[in-house]
């Protein structure tokens, strides 16, 4: 026995690093510490009946070996004779085992419910994909070691739509993607089905993300042609049976660039016909096709305005197109124009609040968190709140383009959060933009949530292996928009690195500092969009020579002798006027905004004086330093945990934190060198000297920094 | 003992998969099947004592560490009491168990001895590098599972110089990357160092590479500036313990891109002195640089010619530079001019000819296998043989921009094996092309090999698993470049996918008559240069609307009405009068050349007789179709070791070798109904019909094709 043993401990010691292997995500599936635990999970895993054949409940079956394996060291004994574990739709089940009518009526087509009746626990829904939902919350509890004992989970998503966008090019680079290339291989499709297409699915599947659009909203129209329907249709086969729907973006131009058409005037007959007939094509190959992503208008895309039509036009023409086979239209609602004088941050809302209650019922619109683009920090978009006739979808980023890409350690789950939580007032006090994203409060009959995938050819799939944090955070507030951040950075740091007191009581912290460093460091009290230009690669407050005013950093500081910041104030663009009265009364005084807004909505004197005593000046330029000291703090707090984390995992998070410190400090120092001009003023004392002057930040060129 | 004995197996199926993660290429490890074996490899590797305490030599111990680990289950005692491994330099050896001085005599800098004394094996060499190589050498021997009985092995590489070229270009684009994005993060050097740098290098050092062009052969000046040599330095740093050294690719242009000149004349002081003190610069940082790798006047790339220049006046400029610091250059000779009428097949030759002995001692000309552009199947290029006073580089292609992408199984050594083997004639018989690169026919003082990389982001680092045999092979070559296919065949297997005699049996003829598949599918009897035009993607023998003649298919194939081929012997463009008289006289006359050159050199009417009895018109489909069934065969041989693969391997193989099929069918119909025009023969009847017309396999279009 001992000889046995022995190889058994060098076959773990050996395969080690391999369990910390950062492809597998958060379903890492470590050993079970707790003898305790461990005992009644085996006990539960033993026998297991599952009442059905279908594709997705033999995926449900192998994922249960996989954890039990991985976890528990046992291999769940598949029976029907005196089942442990029972999963089964509603349906199947047997009168006297049947859960509580009351539960059965809470929960929708994707949820589940998971329920104890004598000695067995039991997993039930009313489809194959809900009983895969409640799988993976299974394994979710044993992950984080909770107690099955009278286990009562009654669990539906509360939005339809939770969407991954991939910002992917049709030749593989991926826009704003800092993880290496699209891992789409479009060459070798529909031929070679990469292990990694199931991964990624039944990755999403474990935290309920239910469709992919495959494109990039700069989209290409070759999409659209048969050959690459072909290729769309066999991801739609590999994705179908974990209940993930496939998408990609309409390039409104397509009826042109396909060569049928010489316009695409959504009014025209024969353009409605061609993509009347595209759709068809398309549900011919894929039934199940999700439907189009569209940017429209915006940035150079084409759309509905070439031909002095309106959004509500071709949003209509493609939803008219899709709807005899339930598909629909996710319309951006990220538009402003370059023959628009009326401040950026407005642009979206002027244009789209008139069209309320006039798109045909399968389109939504999307529309990202905040109005000008995914900053580290923005106010709720004024549309949350503003078009209750209009099923409104959030845009969460979470490719890290404005947060350090993919070197800096930013838990974004914190950013969504804030904004999901934020008040719009629109019927009255607790209005959040939570409930109008699951439609309690305008009863949309459609819901969702778009993230902009930070997913690439990394091995790690995200690239800083922190990452995945995001991924999965958007995943879980797609489900459940009420869950806290907190929550989340809990689970997901236990399932990736372990039930480990010391790691969870390490890590969450960091985790939640780590997006108001970010702030704080680049853009803190307000300020927004002052980084490099294109590639909004660090700092960039100088920059003043882009064609469009809205591109330059100058627009959004407007940092001048007098002071600094943008007044959107009724006294200035009054953007404030787009939000509901309430939120204008408080923001528009400099006394009662809240602070981390300041400077999004006023232009205050650099020597204004703050609540807290200090000038604007001082207490910006200590806010920066605040930023770089807490990077500082993050690595000292993981340099703790070495004896716990994977070595590889290790070094790499330490050389990342360590290039985003310097960037940190090189955040801290051009920005106040550069705004030093127009204040005048001295720098702090505890701020160390900058290494460099301002000329040599300003030099600095990346021609070649990732995604632009 | 039972329950540990069943936990065991669970583990071992678990992490079965892993077993077989190909990123670990042929360092697989995998158990050791032979109890005999077993027994003796445990009994070397228990008690070993490395005689130094360098980086390589503690590689070199986490080496042994791991691979015994993993084929033995020991973990290896260092110790300096009776140790039954020795692994020291020379001049740390006891007199008692020193090596002969004959072997001694043998060996260069970076071989090896391995030899026997009573009861311990002993690895020496005179370098720790020399060491590293014979601790790989001697892991590969347990790999294969032979016996170190009476071991004794001296060995040294037969060429100084071997190297990767990377073509990879700052934006992470890989050009004829067929494997994803670039795994050098340009972005995040120096900060960043992946784990993935040292696993290359390790991979490299494991089959003797020791240098790595780092970029494109199309190259950027920017890499040569300030902020790039800190980022090359970090590599050379991680490379550095492992023998490798870095190179980086000269834009001849450099001195005017970086704006300090506004000419790059290398006649000119102040071009030669900026050249002088960039090489300064880079040995500052990189005391250990390799050197540049030039391809200068080609294909749009700057070069002397610009200024009137010869390439020996800009060879040597650069040399000059680097002489002091030891380093060299690698002049390409693949260049050939848009204003030049003659054969494209002669220009490289007519260009360089001339220059032999002009070159400075530490400059190599960088020859591509034959004097076309790395086809399915080239004689040898007539610079072999023909440059006695120029010391000149091989330079092969590992990734397969002409043989099928990354979707292709073909096994390139038995394609390097060809040309190496081939016989010049130049001082006489047995002047191969393998003794003109290792230098001994011609006693250069430099001698080298280079492969342009098929490495990319790909888990499996080469896109198709069996591309690693073909960077394998590449490495064994240059090595040794007299190293057989089969040799080379048999290791890569039986190290990739353990020492199973069923898959050895089966794969090694697959791997050996896989490459000329691809030929008798592609471009049989001597066609060549007739795939899609720009990406080389599929078929293309109808390309006649490139601006430059070279660029197009019709150059090449000439087929009229006549007859098809390419007349290249004295009545023709004498191509043919490049070679030795010996090869002139045999390939000048149809029936002597070896039919495989048949069409490179002859223009030949539809209906001429072969020496098999078949018209020229029968024969040539016939190998088309002959190349199609050789890849069924290769499908069903591999379905037989579905029992013996790992799954994820054996599908995905599986998938690609259908997609293989399917464009070997492609390239038959499409050619096939493309030189029926001309011919106005029929199509044997063993030849299934196309599937679709002509018209249709003309009008297909690859816009994305990768590594364009």
């Amino acid at each position: 026995m001992k000889k046995y043993y022995i190889i058994l401990v060098i076959i773990l010691s050996t395969w080690n690093c391999y369990s910390q292997d950062m492809y597998n995500l958060w379903l890492q599936y470590k050993t079970i510490t707790s003898e305790q635990h461990l005992k009644a999970y085996k006990k539960v895993l033993s026998n297991v009946q599952v009442n059905s054949n279908s594709e997705t409940a033999l995926l449900l079956k192998e994922e249960l070996v996989k954890a039990s394996n991985a976890m528990l060291s046992t291999t769940p004994n598949f029976t029907s004779e005196h089942p442990t574990l029972l999963i089964s739709k509603f349906t199947d089940i047997n009168v006297n085992l049947k859960p509580e009518q009351t539960d059965i009526l809470q929960i929708n087509d994707e949820g589940y419910i998971i329920y104890q009746k004598s000695d067995q626990i039991i997993i039930t829904a009313s489809t194959d994909i809900g009983l895969l939902y409640g799988t993976f919350e299974f394994l979710r509890k044993i992950q984080l070691q909770h107690s099955l004992q009278h286990i009562h989970i009654v669990n539906s998503p509360k939005t339809k739509i939770r969407v991954l966008n991939h910002w992917d090019n049709l030749d593989g680079y991926v826009e704003r993607g800092y993880a290496g290339s699209s891992i789409w291989d479009w060459h070798l499709l529909p031929g070679l089905l990469k292990k990694q297409y199931y991964d990624y699915a039944r990755a999403n599947a474990s935290i309920g993300i239910n469709g992919t659009v495959l494109t990039n909203v700069n989209a290409n129209a070759l999409v659209l042609t048969k050959p690459y329907i072909e290729k769309i249709k066999a991801l739609a086969n590999v994705f179908r049976p974990y209940g993930i729907k496939v998408y990609v973006t309409a390039r409104f131009s397509a009826p042109i660039e396909s060569g049928d058409l010489t316009s695409a005037d959504p009014l025209l007959p024969e353009v409605q016909q061609w993509w009347n007939a595209k759709a068809k094509e398309i549900y011919n190959e894929i039934p199940d096709f999700g439907g189009f992503l569209v940017k429209a208008n915006s940035e150079g895309q084409p759309g509905p305005n070439n031909y002095g039509r309106s959004h509500v036009d071709g949003a209509n023409m493609l939803a008219t197109a899709l709807e005899p086979y339930g598909g629909i239209v996710m319309w951006r609602a990220f538009v402003y124009s370059e023959n628009n004088n009326e401040d950026r941050a407005k642009q979206a809302y002027s244009e789209f609040k008139p069209f309320d209650g006039k798109f045909k019922s399968n389109v939504m619109l999307q529309v990202k968190n905040g109005a000008i683009d995914f900053q580290p920090r923005e106010p709720f978009h004024p549309l949350f709140g503003a078009m209750p006739k209009t099923p409104l979808m959030m845009e969460f980023q979470i490719t890290q383009e404005y947060l350090g890409f993919s070197s800096h350690l930013v838990f974004l789950p914190k950013l969504y959060e804030e904004t999901l939580q934020e008040d719009t007032y629109a019927l009255g006090k607790g209005s959040t933009v939570a409930k109008v994203i699951d439609g309690s409060l305008h009863n949309y009959n459609l819901t969702g949530m778009a993230g902009v995938s930070n997913i690439g050819s990394a091995h790690n799939w995200t690239g800083h292996p922190f990452g995945q944090a995001n991924w999965y955070g958007f995943g879980r507030l797609a489900w459940n928009p009420e869950l806290s951040a907190e929550t989340i950075a809990k689970e997901w740091i236990t399932m990736t690195f372990g039930n480990n007191e010391e790691i969870i009581k390490k890590l969450t912290p960091m985790l939640l500092i780590s997006r108001e460093a970010v702030v704080n460091y680049m853009t803190p009290i307000g300020l927004h969009h002052i980084m490099g230009a294109g590639h909004h690669y660090g700092p960039g407050p100088w920059v003043d020579y882009l064609p469009r005013p809205d591109w330059n950093s100058i627009y959004y500081h407007k940092a001048d002798s007098e002071g600094i910041g943008f007044n959107r104030t009724s006294s200035g663009s009054d953007a404030l006027s787009q939000y509901n009265t309430t939120i204008q009364k408080k923001y528009n005084n400099p006394k009662t905004i809240p602070e981390k807004y300041l400077l999004w909505f006023h232009h205050l004197p650099w020597n204004y004086t703050l609540t807290n005593g200090k000038t604007l000046w001082e207490h910006m330029t200590l806010k920066y330093e605040e930023g770089v000291q807490q990077v500082s703090q993050m690595q000292k707090t993981w340099s703790t945990l070495e004896p716990y984390i994977n070595s590889d995992v290790y070094k790499e998070v330490t050389m990342l934190l360590t290039i985003q410190y310097n960037e940190a400090v090189w955040w801290r120092d051009a920005c106040i060198l550069y705004f030093q001009q127009f204040s005048e003023m001295q720098r702090p004392s505890s701020i160390p000297a900058p290494k460099y002057n301002l000329e040599y930040y300003k030099s600095l060129q990346f021609p070649y920094a990732p995604g632009n």
